[in-house]
């Protein structure tokens, strides 16, 4: 019997704990998406104590954390930190077989050297020790953090018209870089609420007068040439399907007009505008070697009471249905057709999509290896099951060792241990296949592949 | 090797075998989703023969068994006891990685004592050492098997019009509470036949005259009312998909009274009723306490000439496509809004689903730990694969130590057995996690997890 | 450790190994379904060199290598045998956890006796040393292959209107049967471009005049007999979902018409035709004995530009959505109403829809045994995780025992190994349930259900 999350967690062979330790464990992290707060980065934040970092509050916070404690009873105690915090206790140790459960352990290991089972009964204990080391640790800031766990880059969620100021002021002072992602999603959502004040706020800080969807367009170009100059390498767009409604230009400006001038448009019209914005920003990205990133498959906010009073991100998400296979590859094809499709990765939310997206991936590739990606095990994925099925499942359709591998996802400066939790469930897979003799037991090579989609590949794909 | 389905099968480390045998073993059942006949319970009957009890007729049997029968050739054999039992005998032989395999064994070893693999060979040995035993042991009936599998109580399936005399009839005799559970399909499905000729039943069982949707609801909380009377602490629902069509109460009456008086309907003026009278009951179901099932992705009676030979429940039925997130999102928050949603349990027989449902009920969660279920793998998913899809997606995107765990859905009194199997599945899961160091090896702790799956959680949630 | 690829392959246990050694390995190959070119094997052709037989070119080739090429950056090298090779191998080193890896080296290892993994490094030694083989062997020709992996027959791909010269010509002098199947894709897909000629083809080599739908099918039913008489077992169909559209007869001639006199129709107008066809061709079948191949969810030539540049079947292809349930219930029991289902193997190209097929196969099955089956784990799915994953499924649907197996679905003359992959997969699971002690340890039973699984099945479902 193995002990409990020890140095060779998750590591069910001789072969799998060789490559962890020999050649995953140091590698780099280039955390090419997540969310963290850049202000918090320039001003190198300490933090408040272990419930605040941990927990936040319920309208902001660790939302897949108050979810679980909802689903365990504990639904206001928002405010004390201890209460919170035992709260949690109480509700992590029924987390067994959740992925929060081993995330939270290996926080406690890598960033305080707590290593007991965190439960309600030693709740205080942990507590303490945890503030402790929050208050005392002369090197718990997020520089600290970057130095400890060998952070590269990372890579910020950003409005094309947020003016980057926190990136510009971080640039040479952060142990890691701090590349902004280009996320326009609000110049997407024509049919979303404040659509028209938010075209008005992008033509100000662009300096384009916007007049018609092309204008949209000619704006968010400007935007990303910016953003690109700040360190940009990648965009990102939440979808819940791939829009595919090819019309003339004539038609999206009059969507587009109709719109600003207060009128209602149908389904249909709102995804002609998506499709012509998203393929010609997908151009865009082409021209400029930008990558594309696609989230497909969530549904959000499915609890009204919940919205209205705690708004959105707080833990009332789920996973939709597939996304439309057909759509997706016309979408793809659309930009392909003119020698215009940018590097994609693409991610769904729902498992189920991986062989569509895993084939039309590969109807698309060229140029460079790997240009088309299929997205690390998202969100709700995102544990020991959902990572080992995206890795097999990409090996057996496409290229494993091109993989650009993890990402956090997180608002946290705590989710290091995430790019860890991948590292050994990847070295588990590939040890396993070469103690099996599905592969070759060549240690040198089988560390060049961990290597690369530990750190290397994520680098040569977006900076490369 | 381990010997064939001996006392440790299915449970793969020491660990998991402590747990199974020292902590799941001898938790009582609580099976609170069955089909028995309430009247044979009642009657606390004997059992005619092996294939009486086994196999039934084509028209009235285990229709799991019949299927497989048909796929190997043997399509005719109902009459003579002796000649189906060596179909199914012969049947069974080819079953390997089926669970009818496994359970018509653990049937045969816990029932009857008999260890050896029934084969065609063997076939009138079995037979005829099954009949002796049904014949003579003095404990062969109802309640003997009720307390011979520690069965704490039944939930049964139950129309709103039903009479529940067996119920009443039962209370104080049986050795295991016997539980009328609320299935006002009929009443849901005004565009079936018959709905009319059922809506007039309902009326005169009720008392309430019905003129109206709004009445059929009046009608049917007062049966709900009258079956919780009787120990009714679920209801139950087969559906496609949610409904989700709101309308104003005068179009949900008008497209009643059209059905009423013979008029046609379309599909989605069904899906109106079906969504008023469904959020209505949800909201009657969370004022009571009474507990939600919903039955999705079952589509029916496929064979036509064997519907029209045979009827309804006799193995021409199959896994519908995935269910409609968005839709299952709304019509849960429909109730959800007014604070009405009620404990819900929400099975797929598409194991597709499970994302979907996974991350929904977390949407959903609140007042009481686990109010939300991931239904246990059900019909077609309920073999070993099935499960500890199920166990481990719930583990992964909930709290699986809030499971209520497993039920037959079964019609015969032979079926229990398959809560050991469920439980034998669910000790070796947690047990291979601790052995390899995923959770901690501490038997106290996941004792109780076992027994809370195993039974405490269900009665919780249940009597709670 | 176990050395790479060695004999025991695959095979993680002793009752795996025997059941392997002993039982599968030398069953003869009943490859019923393929796309070899029956004028190569009516020539008993010998193979230029590796590169022509392995890689071919972009425009005809393996499109899976060529595929995998683009993903590792080689795109362009179709010219130079050796720098083509190359290229190959350079990727190759990159496909762990691709089928492709395995498949290489057992075709290295089956066909050339070489057993060092393939890499850039020893390209060149590898490539003369094949070349060698491919010029000097004298047993290294069509025939020679049959003879050598013990083929009983092979299944071609053929057009209704095709002369089968070929067929008739190698009757008596291959040392496998070469069998004609019947591929009608043209004379259904109406709204698809040259449908019009090929029908007054169909036409002509018929001996048919065709002025109606219904003349379609008489001439589709007397190409069949023609096929038939050439050895013909089996039909084959691609369809992205079942078609169910049931209309009067006059309105199918109608829209037959319609297009024949050069108008335009609907998706709807083309199912109406489509289930015309399909239904009747089923009925066809059925009398006739011969089986009805259904392949759904594949969508094709995805890069339009590459579609324009290279043509069909170059490795642009994706796997669809799930088929719709519901449409393939009501086509099949359109036939089944009639008494005129026939044998009819479903495959999907998205294993999503395991659980749809295996349980609706379950609504039809009867007559002989596994009337109905779910297809091999195809093209995309037929890799290690997919042959499992459609093995256990049908195991827990199904009756996996009455299984026909596999089939390699390839144009290359080395492609037999992958009946060796599978027998291996097979083998594995049952010895790993046997040893587990799932199943009886009983060696003469499950040599027998893998003999059955390898060969008998197949024999007896299309010769029986």
């Amino acid at each position: 019997m193995k002990n409990f999350m020890d140095k060779d967690f998750l590591l069910q062979t001789k072969t799998a704990q060789v490559l962890y330790h020999d050649y995953a464990e140091n590698q780099p992290i280039f955390d090419y998406h997540c969310h963290l707060d850049p202000k918090e980065i320039a001003n190198n934040i300490r933090f408040e104590n272990i419930s605040a970092v941990w927990l936040g509050n319920r309208t902001f916070g660790d939302h897949y954390k108050w979810r679980q404690m909802r689903t365990n009873g504990f639904t206001e105690q928002e405010d004390d930190p201890w209460i919170k915090f035992n709260s949690w206790a109480k509700t992590l140790e029924k987390l067994l077989g959740n992925p929060l459960y081993h995330w939270t352990h290996l926080e406690l290991q890598r960033y305080f050297g707590i290593t007991e089972p965190l439960c309600g009964g030693n709740a205080r204990s942990i507590y303490d020790r945890c503030n402790k080391i929050l208050a005392e640790d002369p090197n718990f800031d997020v520089f600290g953090i970057f130095k400890k766990f060998n952070v590269y880059a990372v890579g910020t969620t950003d409005d094309p018209a947020d003016s980057l100021e926190y990136h510009l002021a971080i640039k040479g002072k952060s142990p890691a870089k701090v590349l902004p992602s280009f996320r326009p999603d609000k110049a997407m959502n024509i049919d979303a609420q404040g659509f028209a004040p938010y075209i008005e706020k992008l033509a100000k800080v662009s300096g384009v007068k916007i007049e018609s969807a092309e204008d949209v367009l000619k704006a968010l170009e400007k935007r990303l040439d910016f953003f690109i100059e700040a360190g940009c390498r990648a965009s990102d767009h939440a979808l819940v399907d791939a829009p595919y409604a090819p019309a003339p230009i004539a038609r999206v400006n009059e969507i587009f007009s109709l719109v600003m001038n207060g009128g209602e448009i149908s389904a249909e019209e709102a995804e002609i505008y998506r499709f012509y914005i998203m393929t010609g920003l997908g151009r865009a990205y082409a021209k400029r070697g930008v990558a594309m990133q696609l989230h497909f498959a969530a549904i959000r906010n499915n609890n009204s009471a919940k919205f209205k009073a705690l708004g959105a991100d707080t833990g009332y998400d789920a996973v939709s249905n597939s996304v439309n296979a057909a759509k997706l590859a016309k979408f793809l094809d659309s930009m392909e057709a003119d020698g215009l499709l940018p590097k994609t990765i693409l991610y769904s939310l729902n498992p189920n999509d991986y062989y569509v997206l895993g084939t039309l991936m590969g109807c698309f590739q060229g140029d460079i290896p790997g240009k088309i990606q299929l997205g690390s095990a998202w969100w709700f994925c995102d544990h020991r099951d959902g990572m080992e099925q995206q890795i097999k499942t990409l090996g057996n359709l496409g290229t494993l060792t091109r993989f650009i591998g993890m990402l956090t996802d997180s608002r946290s400066f705590l989710s290091y241990p995430r790019h860890e939790y991948f590292r050994r469930i990847l070295c588990n897979i590939l040890g396993t296949w070469a103690e099996e003799g599905e592969i070759p037991a060549d240690m040198k090579m089988l560390g060049q592949v961990v290597s690369d989609i530990s750190f290397n590949n994520a680098k040569n794909y977006f900076e490369g």
